[in-house]
């Protein structure tokens, strides 16, 4: 009788592949990168995803968990997942705080001049005093979502002097925030802000809801960053946005189409800084992800549950 | 009679102004912008410095007392002023807060990768991995002075988990530090640092400290940040170790000659970053140094002495 089959999309290394083997020893591990066939009928697990790959993962008659490795899981086929009873678990946690450097890093770059003192570099022009530089003591951050990176983004924010505020479903207190609102409530803040942060979960509410609407409220001097996801945002309304000057800089690390197209506007942008989707690159990956995929192997394996992250069917974060 | 005279080389705002007039209304301010001829004979109190104007200042024979705005003052003939009596105040304090920004803003550009990504995005290159990207709980800052802007740098990377060291005169604790050395002791440390940052104040000691037996004591991976005076470093020694890949990454604020020359090599080497003398720039600048000026004239009118920031002859900093 062949075993039942964990397919993984990450390379766990040797001593890694021997902890699911300790954990399970009833199953077996089978790395994507090694066997890129799917064995349908064993397959039972399977750690990170890929869109298109997604027919032949759903095929597999007995598949029951699927672990993401982001906190997203958005591009998930949750509605067959819930009918199917699969369990699914995220990986909050791993990213947390790689995404609040990031946005920290973009917001110190901006401020102390050093993305544009760049630019000037590269021509080998000294000019002192030609980017307006502030102080964090004067930043009013507006996060949008409040789960686990938006809470350590608040503290570490909080800690340089930074005023934070937040925005979640029901407008509930967090910590490191000074106040929260909800999408009612939140608008006069919107206008406060000297930095706004999208770090929220895709949902049908969030979709495109930085818009034409929301930029036309922003403070013509303040920043826009996008962690969270890129169909959170319109573009074509940024660009318009940014062209009109509603806002002063936009730093954007996921968007609508992944690559960025060619021919997209956004490229040449003076006030737009442009990363790949690497806010949550993370060192150690692997041995990250282990931590929430052990326990998780171990309960799956005992009692066919999850311990960490669980996904449940009508929530996505 | 005439009215002795402040004369001032920073633009204090009339509202400012006035202050001077309630704490000292038998002295007259006189602002360098509006009048460029100092006048000798009444010259009592000059707020900043000019290198190019010395020689006229110090022919003031009743010149009494020297605010200037920066920390450092080796710029200073303080010998000269000793022999005369001649009061000096600093302006530390003032820069604190944004010179440990732009530090942060520095090793965070580089931790996420956020400068060589903006450099992808002006050839429209789309290269997710193309950089390491690290985590600051993995960052072992090392900064070689530990007063006012040391110490407020230490507290707030290790409020971003970085693990924080530090390198003053006796190598006494202080506070945000995990652990203090002294120039004869920190060689162990120079191998292990992450990031090496320069705080320390110019002095015939700290002259060319970081030459090339320093550089070659350094981690190959590691960064290093120059925010305090040009001439701690040997120009031509650091350009070789870059070369060498003795280091990784250099961020340079302050140059032994500046404007940095047109034919320095620095300007194009991709591993290094060149601001332009801007680390301490901060916003509401005439506002933070009057918190200093207006208690110092306050004690000097009453008692020809001063309150804050005093450099006692011997004492550099």
């Amino acid at each position: 009788m062949t075993k039942p089959v964990i397919y993984s999309f990450i390379d766990f290394k040797p001593e890694q592949q021997a902890q699911f083997r300790k954990i399970a020893p009833d199953y077996e591990l089978v790395l994507a990168s090694e066997q890129p066939e799917i064995p349908s009928q064993e397959l039972a697990i399977v750690i990170g995803w890929r869109k298109d790959r997604a027919a032949e993962i759903l095929a597999a008659p007995n598949l029951a968990w699927v672990q993401s490795i982001s906190a997203g899981v958005d591009y998930l086929p949750l509605a067959e997942f819930a009918q199917r009873h699969i369990l699914v678990s995220n990986g909050s946690g791993i990213h947390v705080n790689v995404i609040s450097e990031h946005v920290l890093g973009v917001m110190l770059g901006r401020s102390r001049g050093l993305f544009a003192y760049q630019k000037d570099q590269a021509q080998q022009q000294w000019l002192p005093g030609s980017v307006p530089l502030t102080d964090l003591n004067d930043e009013k951050l507006l996060i949008f979502g409040a789960g686990h990176i938006g809470q350590t983004l608040a503290k570490r924010a909080s800690a340089l002097g930074i005023t934070v505020y937040g925005v979640n479903t029901a407008g509930e207190s967090r910590p490191g925030f000074q106040k929260m609102y909800t999408q009612e409530t939140v608008g006069p803040a919107i206008k406060a802000a000297t930095t706004i942060v999208n770090i929220m979960p895709l949902t049908p509410t969030t979709k495109y809801y930085f818009n034409r609407d929301f930029f036309a409220k922003m403070n013509p001097q303040a920043s826009f960053i996008n962690v969270g996801r890129g169909a959170s945002v319109k573009t074509t309304d940024l660009v318009a946005a940014l062209q009109a000057k509603q806002l002063a800089f936009a730093a954007l690390d996921v968007f609508e189409s992944e690559p960025l197209a060619n021919t997209s506007p956004l490229w040449q942008m003076a006030n737009v800084l442009i990363t790949p989707h690497i806010a949550g690159q993370v060192p150690h990956f692997r041995q990250k992800l282990l931590q929430i995929v052990a326990p998780n192997l171990t309960s799956f394996v005992q009692e066919q549950q999850l311990t960490v992250n669980e996904i449940k069917p009508g929530h996505f974060y």
